[in-house]
């Protein structure tokens, strides 16, 4: 079985490989620029926050599907230990062992290989155990902050969110921007919300993950054309799942990561900014979505903010 | 052996239980209101972005010191697995094993207790091992984001780094503020450098963390009486190490922490912002650090970044 | 709610607190003398080994159902890693998050405290983040390597498996030695059969833990009046579950490791060793079954064998 | 660089693929009849025990030279914790995570390959992240239980350990093997006693792994001739180290494990034992053995014990 045609049309439409250099390892991150982050800035009004991270948990969102991606688990080392001999000022330490993509994540570049080729045309066996990925780590991305859009397709077409088997077209992208009264611009990072996570916060992991409402195979072209830097959203799979289409899997992934070296993140709740945004009466904001920098990572946990 | 008298009367100097109720479990971020972080936004001029952490890899800060915090583990538990079949897209997925406070870190206001207490009088007890912190983990706190100061000691002082016996006192703080051209505000989130981190950065763990220089007893009031919403250093021990006074560990954790309500920040890397506020002509700065939102944890990695 | 006056007068006949004098950490392992040993071995016929641990793996027999617990997370740090330079001979290594009482194992005398005490009348607030447990340990076992016996209690009832509501009283253990043709004596360690792992064998993770029939609270008197060094089992809760006495939770695992000081196994796969045992017509055996000595831990994976 | 010459003429000599056909996974764990077993367990005269593992702790042999071998990190995740209410029979619980060869434990076959090959011809890259070790993973082995005999070469020189660069030849085995007034035979499971463990036990990690005594490249030949099982010695590298031909790194590694397919076993804390071996003066024994059996692993803990 190899990738189908169709698939590799598309790729070479997006590809951004040898675009910021033969050495470059952080791709469309390379779209935000001094002026896109001061651009945001300008756009603050309120100084309201929002974070969009899930809490860290054992009962995490995953359900035990991902062999290998486990919830946190996280223990004491220590409890109110008097270090220094009785009566002293006494320390808890606590310690985390965690699947790096279990949560409110970023995939690194190097989440997914295709064809035997990482983003820029890298070989994929340049990921190892000992070093993880050698290129285009998770710590290689520097800061991640720029201007926000949330494009609230939930909101837009009325429902508390998207029935399971709705493909995020571009479309609804496009109807997304316009109910936001917003325009996607070069170096934003994008934001698109399902509603999806609804199902995990009421309980039903198993539900989360499948079936789920997701991006598009056709979604990558419309981010590529707009010179988007990133994109996340609010499911466990980002992409349509089971895909659209037959023995075609995570295309979305391959055309993100691989083709157009662009980060995607999942898992993030987009609940209560749907709200902020809604409120404020803007769908856009300074967001600040930094990768915890682990070396060599394909992924990263993430607690990210939106600033009004 | 008890903490001495000149101890306990600083502490009711710089008391916050109850300050914002009986049931607060975040202290000192209450200070950061809105209009805190508005303001901060407001003097963003450059879009310039500095990331303040250190790379999480085995070969950490932690040399072995402190039991049970060790730096992270990296592991790979799936490399470019083709999931769906042979020529399908492959992934790669890491997992890591990490004490929270091993690299750049939030303490949580649970970091230590003193006298069977933590923040806003509650039991030590409550901190358990099945649970955690059950008041004022890490996971409570919202988003910590807010106008950031860099107080440059060491540049003030005209010297690369402090020496190793250089306990930080309030006056090297107003120094620092002049220096800077900058006055402390309610809210704002000081960054006081030693430039310690250059003994890790060179190679030498054993000499980074002892003898270190550091906060000094006399800085929480400082802090307190300017309202400072939370602090952060350049060592591993965020306060001088050993400490100024016999016998007494710890003093400036257990004011900040346990009276005050105010989060501290270790091992943070200030070189490059260092050089970045000498440029700028600026020494404050939007500042977004967010914990990562570990259940009932007693510390967390952060990977701030200052906006200019 | 406390424990109800029945439990407590158990409790006083099977007390061995002091038996052993009142440094002991060990318990009824003392009863595994030299002689012991020596018989167990001579009974050797045939060299015939059987292998009684669940494999090692993420898909355990944990369901989720005791926090903290997890199955075993298999991760490779190196995988033919030519350390050496290029052509050298290669390394793979691996590392491993687990439970330490996820699969096949023993409960180390303090897994449980009963009343503010362990075993031997030790304060339970001996075990600690830091240290784990302070006196008892499952390092401080020594070899567990003594006579076995199967008492199959299933085989002797000729039924597969026990109903998962069958408490396995001491008139099912004697009619188990009578089937078997043995009688238990000091020292041995016993292994009691349900044929309930074959619900978790079968794929059904929860319906193995429960419902799940296991021992009664009658049998530690039954175990005590033999002098037994350790009992195992092949369920997960080793006792009836849920219990014969509503509000009476873990009353065996307070009597046995408490009390009386002595060793629980759970999780142990006795099917093959039921078909040896019936094939060689004997249910003796030399048992090794060696606890990994984690320092100050409450538990441990263990790989029993038993010789014919 | 490739292996030279000499290496591949040895190899050829002690080759053991397709010996027990092409799907053996276990190599000359073959070897271990029932037969031999038997003569083993008749050997039995006293009863008496000897544990052979060092306590698994954080504070364990390994001193940070090899990157992701991690001592074990012993947490706990429930402290007397009143699972079923206040008053109800308390719970502890632990959680570890360590390197699976990081304290006394066994090699299995796969934790070398050299060109491109592991034991039986196989191909190295059927060893991969999310499955481990897809053929002769430790959790194939099978029970470990044989007749053990200590080569006490240290003591058979009459010093307390061998000095950091002496390499134990078959010379030094077959003297060993008079002194012990045993004959090494077909099936036996071999220890060979340095001293060198002293060195650890002693405090210094550094010292005990390198300069360090250890196997000849001349012995593989010589434990194939007499079809020994197993071998395991008191060292962290097993053969001497730094290597006895320069460029000629793991030599006894890739000999042992890949061509021969014979277990290799490190760490053992033969110094008990050693005393044991002289007061009953014997020094063969029956020995368990066990590997935990953690599926696809290249490596486990082992908690061996002799009895004599």
């Amino acid at each position: 079985m190899s990738l189908p045609a169709e698939f590799h049309d598309i790729a070479k439409r997006v590809n951004n490989w040898g675009r910021w250099g033969a050495d470059d390892e952080i791709g469309t991150l390379n779209l935000i620029t001094d002026e896109v982050v001061r651009a945001a800035a300008a756009g603050i009004r309120t100084g309201r926050r929002v974070a969009l991270a899930l809490p860290l948990k054992e009962d995490g969102v995953q359900a035990g599907l991902i062999p290998g991606r486990i919830n946190p688990l996280h223990t004491m080392v220590q409890i109110n230990q008097e270090l220094f001999g009785p009566g002293t000022v006494a320390c808890s330490d606590d310690a985390v062992t965690m699947g790096l993509q279990c949560g409110t994540h970023w995939d690194a570049l190097t989440h997914v290989s295709h064809s035997g080729r990482i983003y820029n045309g890298r070989p994929a066996t340049s990921i190892a155990a000992h070093t993880g990925a050698q290129f285009s780590g998770i710590d290689k991305t520097g800061p991640v902050v720029s201007r926000g859009v949330l494009l609230d397709v939930a909101a837009t077409k009325g429902v508390d969110r998207l029935p399971g088997d709705h493909a995020v077209t571009p479309e609804d992208l496009a109807e997304a921007e316009e109910f936001g009264r917003v325009t996607v611009r070069a170096g934003d990072i994008v934001l698109v919300r399902t509603g999806q996570i609804q199902v995990y916060l009421a309980g039903d992991k198993h539900g989360y993950g499948f079936p789920s409402p997701g991006l598009s195979v056709r979604t990558p072209e419309w981010f590529h054309a707009r010179d988007v830097a990133a994109v996340a959203n609010d499911t466990l799979t980002f992409e349509i799942f089971p895909p659209e289409h037959e023995n075609l899997w995570l295309p979305v992934h391959a055309l993100d990561l691989v083709e157009m070296g662009m980060l995607q993140g999942q898992n993030w709740n987009l609940e209560t900014l749907s709200t902020a945004c809604g409120q404020e009466g803007r769908y856009s904001f300074l967001l600040s979505a930094m990768p915890e920098p682990f070396a060599g990572a394909t992924g990263t946990p993430v607690a990210p903010v939106a600033i009004f």
